[in-house]
């Protein structure tokens, strides 16, 4: 199996989040698989869409940023470190988006990441969503950690559903461009829990990457699932909005 | 009242997004209102959390971002640019985060204002959470553009509540620091739609800013509906998801 892990954190090198990174890094090149990192702090990623990521423009008048895509997509005019990332994107079997919770949602770097490597023409656009999403056949999984305990975020929870915190992300990025999204992988609180805890975080880690393509993906609906108004039909509600649970 | 309104587009000048703004402004200032705005683009706001966000460290060995932040509160040692940033956010009467939907979220640099200018010790952290939060007494509200329908964004719609879309902002980042969040403001599909709905746009905008001391906020759950044990009380289940439907 090939893996894209796309990694954020603000200390790259002593965090727990980099303690499981490389953890599971070593699980994976020793079971024999392939891995790409975007370590992305370490590349100084650029999070800014802007003109500046197109060589060339369609309309330079007015900047529409994703027809820009489009039109750089045809022309081969991307700047480099987006066309660098797609590759890495497009190589790989599963996509995983290794990153702490901040505001209940991803750090804006990675954030970035996704507004500028997901490209229209490619990755959605015009016939490519859901199940004909550009990165159909691939596997989508999130690892994420978090400042509250796992009873906070449960629909009864102070902090409310994880799932609702991650559907921007599960069903608006990774289902909507065609990824099968695996159930996430969340480390409640590892600055509140004590080394064995951690260490049994990373072992989970390695384990349900190592297990991933086998790993049943969490459900979501596809077109099928709607009519020509894009309303759900009868049958099929109510909505799921994901669903996983530890 | 005290508006600040922070706003974020790639097209800073010719955009749709722009000219709500630019018509929204006319209208508070000829009423009398303050306004100020946080342009991140025209600003070439800084979106990554970093150690370059602190002039001196606690910790120099480890960056623990929310740590350091509390101690560059104490210690005066926040970098200029966040200073600039929490003073026009504590100025302010009413928060409008105003921006293009990207992936079911905003913009990159629009969620790297948040995690830098949203600080632990000032806006949360201990004995800052929702009622208590540091923003308590403000009211905030989102505006955003979409590619897709009204019809889509539904509960039984292709693409999903937009109430669940939008939780991670509504509720992750905006009630958990003590807003009342006010329903946001949704121009639909303005690319798909003739110039007089625009206009439309552009005026029912301008009113709800003007409303918005009297506008009723939207329902989410504070302290007093959870147990100690974080869970919320049987006499107030089920959960809301906030809600609001134009």
């Amino acid at each position: 199996m090939k893996y894209l892990i796309v990694f954020a954190h603000p200390e790259n090198e002593h965090s727990f989040q980099r303690s499981l990174l490389d953890h599971a890094v070593a699980q994976l090149l020793a079971a024999g698989h392939e891995v790409k990192i975007s370590d992305l702090y370490a590349m100084d990623f650029e999070p800014v869409a802007s003109k500046n990521d197109f060589k060339a423009r369609r309309f330079p008048e007015r900047l529409q940023y994703d027809r820009e895509q489009k039109h750089a997509v045809q022309n081969e005019e991307l700047s480099a470190d987006i066309t660098a990332e797609l590759d890495k994107l497009f190589w790989c079997d599963i996509l995983v988006m290794q990153f702490p919770l901040y505001w209940f949602s991803m750090p804006a770097i990675m954030k970035g990441w996704v507004d500028r490597v997901f490209l229209n023409s490619l990755v959605y656009g015009a016939g490519l969503r859901f199940e004909t999403g550009g990165l159909k056949g691939k596997r989508a999984m999130v690892c994420t950690s978090t400042g509250g305990f796992d009873t906070m975020f449960s629909p009864d929870g102070l902090l409310g559903d994880m799932n609702v915190a991650l559907w921007h992300i599960h069903h608006g990025m990774l289902h909507y461009t065609g990824f099968d999204v695996l159930p996430p992988f969340v480390a409640w609180a590892p600055v509140r829990v004590d080394d064995e805890k951690c260490g049994e975080y990373r072992d989970t880690y390695s384990k349900r990457l190592l297990e991933s393509h086998t790993t049943q993906p969490m459900q979501f609906h596809d077109t099928a699932d709607f009519g020509k108004d894009f309303k759900m039909s009868d049958s099929v509600m109510p909505r799921t909005v994901g669903h996983w649970r530890d």
